[in-house]
């Protein structure tokens, strides 16, 4: 931590906040600049942190160094997580595709979105029965009857699946047919349910907030890690911006700082990012060159008639494609698709 | 609703669409421009938005006209809400000024706190118990303890409190002390915390969520509404921008928008926006002169040893002045500060 | 500067370091923490920017302190500067109203504009004459013709005019009618054209650019101070977001950080910030409360008809109105409203 | 365009609307819904648009149907564009790799940098000798001199140059050296310095300006076309939004949205966009597999020495090692890179 004196400070001020320092079991290095005077503050950052170093007579500002997040970072944990959804690992040596209905509908919609992902190669399915919608007008989810056909899918293809959960009643319950309990873009800082995936005995697919910077992602990650649960997966899905071509801006730079700054594996969902199927895949493409560790798309058989999100769903036949493309260039930069 | 067909839309993809506006019991009213054609919708707007149109061939874009909330829009409701606060009345007529600490940490600091609220005019008083932190090793809130001292304070002093609730389970043990039940910005879309204060039996603040449009603010609140309360007063408190010099940028226009599309109170606080003293007297004067109905201020006797957002906080003598230039400036504009 | 070392860096690294900074004639202060080793660089700071400490081994990151500016900047000028646009001064100690038209368009729309202006109270008049326009098929400006017609409104009047120039080739033309020359939004960053008005012998207004940080903007006023005016007011007129209800976002928290920064003068457009009628009287009240050294609004007789953002300008008997409430306003907060 | 009325509107407003459109040689298309009617506007739309219909009594809002730039768009002219820099040509059938210094610094720096390109599949060069720079203070390039280096270095290698432009004067003057003429990111909307490449002799690379929507960035497309130059290359690099972690946000769904609503050559510049250079590659790699036509990236043999962006330039092995990865990835979507 370094704490920057204002031009006016003066010798006595600056040595308040040494004595502050001292106090705190820590020592204070003082370098004399010919503006400003800065001061080093060395010891148990936990304690400085808890100071309002700003509110000291002569202080202009605190620099804060080093990271506000410890589990999931890289700098103390170099080698690099695997998260094992069902027998599908997912992390930094392979790749993954996810893929499936954005919401259950009924058994036909689900199945028919299902076989075309699986054709496409995906290893692990998506699948909603609870769903976050901005109007309150619009279709919530199926609910348990939709559980309830996701555990018949799940049987019969013997595939994992991602599901979501928008409340941390719903954890328990979820959990219980779900491979991989996930955490929606307007939940990222829904502090009380990250507190509670973070005791499931589940992996947990955190999606970043869609105002997040990446270290505020991390630290929401840290909730979940700091209750004991490490099998995090963090899913970008596009930020918020001024842009208004797409539903939001595919961050995948974001995602890269993601992976440099943390030992968790991190994917794309290009669906939600863009919101528009022809950009979808190309989206796509883009994530696994950029090195994401799996993406996740929408598919849908007959995507006019979807409750949901129907004009960023693959066709069954797009996704097919897609697969190969993914495969191929998966080999080209020397990683291979999952399977 | 309006339908924008392709450049080379055909006759009978034209003729496609009619039809099935028919068979959803509408008209459809077909204008052929040079270049696109363009079909107005004519019936039941909800059977309309049933159906993802994008998805018929010839169809370029879709524009939805009206508006996605119903129940708290001014359209439908011209006559302004006053929502009364204990006995503190929030709306266009008058002028309120809610003051109190961030967050409670000790009867001292809360008493402290609250005498220099009453002093400067404050005729609602707020105070947090439960704090959604963006990192996990930051204080979290007093909890029940924090309770038992705002009831405290309450019989004291016999002015309301607005307090926040960060989950559901919350809702109703807060209630029992809150005259107002606060849901902060990392909530503003965790819909089921919305539902669920729409059947408290208390009025709602709530914020807007930082990286929320106006039009999505009302969407939240219109959650509530269709639960049955619609005792609600909106609070602006910045958004997120590429802007580093503030913690928010305030959208005081946004505010204005707000209080022209919906015909609930909406109030600004100016604290949590900018999240630098010398800057959050300035912004609510500017607040009220924009029309805010109310604005929110934090207030410390010792910001310096804040558990949380010291650095934002008024000292007791801060906010007395600023009760007075915001007194003089709704005199100024033919409102009056509530006593 | 402060050079933050990476967890893994050796003493060696640190050296190597602080026999750089010793061979630029500077000292190197190392603090070594438990996990960063820090070092500040005492100095000639200019020396210290040239190089780019980030490759050098074991370097994690650099902190600058200090401002990239200094000639525009309060730490070292803090008096604050009143810069007078033909007699009327604008500065912190009065408050002053800029109106006028958009685009000049015709001797008698412009006349009637200002005829309105000035019963509201403004002492500086607006017109422009070259417009930055985003589409090549709208109205560019009336150019020489407009010259002539304000400068003839101006003899009429006897006000000061500021009149925006887009390329710098204009600059020495546009003064001879100009008491004020305006650099618009999207040439905020033409450092061409900052450089030239930098030795144009006239007040320059310099509005901020829709991306652009007060730090950037203060940088931008940086060019023209450095090649000797500095006859600068700035002027916030809104920033690019998310939000979708306003043509921008009025950032008056922006506005404030450019008053405390900086020595200059920093005024607010509420127009252009907002792009839309009913909002603009509400921001201009907004901004001198908040402490604007000036607000500059549109004024348009006929605004249905109006050639350039009709839909923003206040009509004839608006503008007077919205004169009175920012007198009173201005009362209220101890200015004066210049006359 | 479509002229959506209030809610309350009469019969007669609606009448006078109609009656305007006729005016103006056109048919009025009256859909009277339950809660809004609206107009659909048929005729020519040129002059519609010189209305502003929203001043009209009882109107909302109007839509403008169809899109504001018409030379560069992919509607009117479904072909795509190549676009020839010296002898290599930029389009969708190609991929191009673009690399070289950022600055031209001297002989030696430059001569480094674009060998080690030219290793690495370059077959276009860049290298600047105007910088706009943020600061007054940082180095502002080579000028003159550096225009002799490029002209040497093009000599010796018989590779094609794009240079940037900062201002018109400088067109005529660097478009002697120049393969290509560049428009950089802060004079995206500088209006007549687009103007002024409108009318030279040589490709534009025209740089979308970091709070520019696609949008806007076709309609400054347009400013060029307009005047006769249509060879224009549009360059994707990133923009301004709140994550710190890097410059700019890297917008490849945007680049596809440009690809898909024009016809010209869009590519991506990676360096620029994010600021890092542990990140460029991964973005570069990203860039090819979204479909982009050609990246550019900044190469320095010394990057710790550079005078401009350092930390982002590739090393001479990285790039080469790049190389060889965006041919890998190019040849997995079945596009070949340039030679």
């Amino acid at each position: 931590m370094v704490v920057v004196m204002k031009q006016g400070a003066t010798e006595a001020d600056i040595e308040a906040v040494s004595e502050r320092v001292r106090g705190l079991g820590g020592e204070a290095f003082v370098s004399r600049g010919q503006v400003h005077t800065i001061i080093g503050l060395v010891g148990d950052t936990e304690r400085f942190h808890a100071i309002d170093w700003k509110q000291l007579v002569g202080v202009d500002h605190v620099i804060r160094i080093g990271k506000p997040y410890k589990m999931v970072a890289r700098d103390t944990h170099p080698e690099t997580t695997v998260v094992k959804v069902g027998t599908t690992p997912v992390g930094r040596d392979t790749f993954t595709l996810i893929a499936g209905p954005c919401a259950v509908e009924d058994e036909e919609q689900t199945m028919a979105a299902v076989e075309a992902s699986r054709a496409a190669g995906a290893t692990i399915l998506r699948g909603d029965v609870y769903k976050p919608r901005t109007s309150p007008y619009s279709f919530q989810g199926l609910g348990e009857r939709g559980l309830e056909i996701l555990e018949e899918v799940r049987r019969r293809t013997g595939l994992p699946f991602v599901i979501e959960v928008v409340d941390l009643h719903q954890v328990e319950h979820v959990a219980e047919v779900a491979d991989c309990i996930r955490i929606g873009t307007r939940n990222a800082q829904n502090f009380e349910l990250l507190k509670e995936v973070g005791v499931a005995n589940k992996p947990v697919m955190l999606k970043r907030g869609l105002a997040m910077t990446v270290e505020e992602w991390l630290q929401a990650a840290e909730y979940i890690a700091q209750r004991g649960n490490s099998e995090i997966i963090l899913c970008e899905r596009g930020i918020r911006t001024f842009e208004p071509a797409t539903r939001n801006t595919l961050d995948l730079a974001g995602m890269a700082v993601a992976q440099a700054e943390s030992h968790l594996p991190v994917i794309v969902d290009p669906s939600h990012a863009v919101g528009k199927r022809h950009l979808v895949a190309a989206m796509a493409r883009a994530a696994v060159a950029a090195g994401a560790d799996a993406v996740m798309v929408d598919v849908h058989p007959h995507p006019e008639a979807a409750l949901v999100d129907g004009a960023q769903a693959l066709l069954p036949d797009e996704i097919v494609e897609l697969g190969q493309q993914l495969a191929a260039i998966a080999t080209a930069i020397g990683r291979e698709l999952n399977r």
